[in-house]
C-alpha cells in the first residue's frame, strides 16, 4: 500500500492512503490520524489500511478524492529517529579521489552512518529555505526505510523483517559548512538543515521483484532545473544493504517504531549514469580536470527526484522543490 | 511547576504533575495524557497543569499518590530531537591537554554539538544496558532544557525565550567506540546508547535566581558505586549559555517542540571539584601521571546524578542506575 501524510495546520498533518496509481487517495480517518500511530502498532492497523486501500484502488472508495502531492508534508513529518547511511561506496570513493584521500579498509566492513535532526522535516513540493548561498547549497537523492521495532543485537537479517516502508529522500546538505563541521569532530549539524521526502512512503510488496534482500533494483532520477543529470541504479552498487544499515544502529541500542533510515547518496561507478548530489558531479570534474566547474544551487533552482517502477508509472510520488532564501 | 512521565506500559506513558517537594504526583488526565502534547500546546496547556501542581502543592488534590522515580520514563521518552552540546569548555581542554592536543581557537566560539539519538531514552531509575564492558562504559551528567518552538535564526536571546523545562542527563557513552566513530568523521553514533533523564522536568521558576540568562547556578552531584565523585558548579564556567546552543542549532534550519538540548559534561577548573564523567577523571590522571589509573565502569556499578536547590531540596530526582549486561 502506498501511505501520505496531507497538510491540515497542525504538526504532525492527517494520514491518507494513496491509490496504486497515485491519481485518488482517502483520508484513514476512522483507522488512524497519523502514520507514527500505525508505525506504533503496525500489526493492528497495517491490515486496515490495506483493505482501505484495495477498495481504493478497485474504485470502490465513496469518499476518494485526487491526490495533489504539493498538499503532502513528509509521511513523517517528525520522527524519533533519522539516522542516514553512506552506503554506496562509490560516492565516498569519488568525492575522496577528488581530494588525494585514500577510504580506509574499513569502510567496506563498517557503514558510515549519521544523525540528522528530525523534528522539522519538509513535504515533497515544500521549498528549500536556507539563508545563504555561500554554504553551498546541494541535493542529495537517497532511498529510505522507516522501520517498525528493531531490539539491540539484531542481525542484518532480523533487521530487515523490522522494514515497513520505503520511500525517496533530498537530504539537503550545505558543502561549505561541512569541511568545518568534520574538522570539529562531532560530525554533521549545521551542514544538514531540513530533510525532504517523497509523497508517499509504500510497503515492499509495491516494487515486487525489485526489492531484493534490502536493495531496491530501480533508477533513481535527479532533475536539476529540468535537465536530467541522474539516472542512478540504486541496486546493485549499494554496498551496504538496509538491514546491515538497521544491524549498525542496533549495536549499542534498539532502533524503535517509526525510525527512518537513509542509504546516503546513490551512486554509480559509471559516471553515464550521471549523478545523485552536485558535490560528486564536482569530484568527478576534479579529478578530471583539477577543478570543479559545476556550482552548487542557486535560489530559484529547482530538482525533482523520482523513481519509476517496472512499468513506468511513478513509485512514490516526485519529490519537486525549489530553493529560496531565508526570509 | 514539576512534571514526570510514569511508566504505563505504553510508548509514551502517562503524565503526571509532581509536588515542588517530589513526595506526591497527580495524573494530569484531563488536561494532557503525554508530554510532546503540552509542548506542542505549551501557551494553552501550560496554565492548566499550573493550576493542578499549586492545587497539589497545597495538599488539596483529592487523587494525588506518593511519588515513586522508579515508575518514571524519562519525561519525553522519546523525543523529536536530542542536540547535545559540549558548553563546559573546560571538559574539552582537559580532554585534549591529556593527548597533547590543542584547542582550536574557533572552539571558543562556536559550540560543539552532535545529534543524538531520541528515539529509545531510558528513565531514571532504568538499567543502563550494554553489550560489553569492553566499550568502555561511562556516564555524563550534564544538563538539558526542553523547549517550544525555536524559528531559524534565532538569536541567543530569543533562543532563551523558547526554553520550556529543565532536567538532568546521564549521557552514557561508549569511550572506547569513540575515537574510531571520530575518526570516521560523522560523529558518535554506536558510542552514543539510549540516555538517561531524571524523574522531572522544571519550568525555570522552580529554580528561582540560580537560573540567570542560560545557565543554572546549582551544583551537579555524582554518585559513582556509593562515593561522591562530583560536585561541579554547573554554572560559572559553562562557556556557551543554553540560548547560545539553540541558536547554534537554528543556525539553518527550525527547532521545534519538544526538542531537547544537552549542555555536555558539567566540568570545573577546579579539580576539587571532582568529575560529572570518568574520562575527565582520567584525563587528570593522565596529565598529572602520563596514565589513567581509574577504570570505566563495570556490569553492577551504580550512578546517581541529582542537583540540590537553595533550599537543600532535590530539584529534579535523582537520576539512579545501574550497569547491566544486555541479554
Amino acid at each position: 500500500m502506498k501511505l501520505a501524510t496531507y497538510k491540515d495546520g497542525s504538526r504532525d498533518g492527517q494520514l491518507v492512503v494513496v491509490s496504486r496509481d497515485l491519481s485518488t487517495a482517502h483520508y484513514a480517518t476512522g483507522i488512524a490520524g497519523k502514520l507514527q500511530q500505525v508505525l506504533d502498532d503496525w500489526n493492528f492497523m497495517a491490515p486496515q489500511l490495506q483493505d482501505l486501500y484495495d477498495t481504493l484502488n478497485n474504485g470502490k472508495a465513496r469518499q476518494a478524492f485526487p491526490f495533489e502531492p504539493s498538499r503532502c508534508m513528509a509521511p513523517l513529518p517528525r520522527a524519533y529517529q533519522w539516522a542516514d547511511g553512506s552506503a554506496y561506496l562509490n560516492h565516498v570513493e569519488l568525492v575522496r579521489k577528488a581530494r588525494h584521500a585514500e577510504v580506509p579498509d574499513t569502510f567496506y566492513g563498517d557503514p558510515l552512518m549519521y544523525q540528522g535532526g528530525s523534528d522539522d522535516f519538509i513535504g515533497p513540493c515544500d521549498d528549500v529555505v536556507v539563508p545563504s548561498e555561500a554554504f553551498g547549497i546541494d541535493f542529495e537523492a537517497e532511498l529510505a526505510v522507516i522501520t517498525g521495532d528493531v531490539a539491540m543485537g539484531a542481525t542484518p537479517a532480523q533487521a530487515l523483517e523490522g522494514i515497513r516502508l520505503l520511500m525517496l529522500v533530498n537530504d539537503v546538505s550545505l558543502r561549505h559548512l561541512i569541511p568545518g563541521e568534520l574538522d570539529k569532530g562531532f560530525g554533521f549539524f549545521q551542514s544538514k538543515p531540513a530533510t525532504a521526502f517523497s509523497p508517499v512512503a509504500v510497503t515492499l510488496d509495491e516494487v515486487g521483484d525489485a526489492w531484493d534482500q534490502g536493495r531496491l533494483h530501480l533508477t533513481l532520477q535527479s532533475t536539476w532545473n529540468g535537465r536530467k543529470v541522474g539516472m542512478c541504479e540504486a541496486g546493485p552498487e549499494m554496498t551496504f544493504h538496509f538491514g546491515q544499515l538497521i544491524a549498525h544502529i542496533c549495536k549499542t541500542r534498539n532502533a524503535r517504531a517509526g525510525s527512518i533510515v537513509g542509504s546516503g547518496t546513490v551512486s554509480n561507478k559509471d559516471w553515464s549514469h550521471g549523478y545523485s548530489c552536485i558535490a560528486e558531479k564536482r569530484a568527478i570534474e576534479t579529478i578530471e580536470n583539477g577543478k570543479p566547474k559545476t556550482n552548487f544551487m542557486k535560489f530559484g533552482d529547482t530538482i525533482r527526484i523520482e523513481v519509476k517502477g517496472g512499468d513506468g508509472q511513478s513509485v512514490f510520488g516526485a519529490i519537486d522543490q525549489k530553493v529560496v532564501e531565508a526570509a
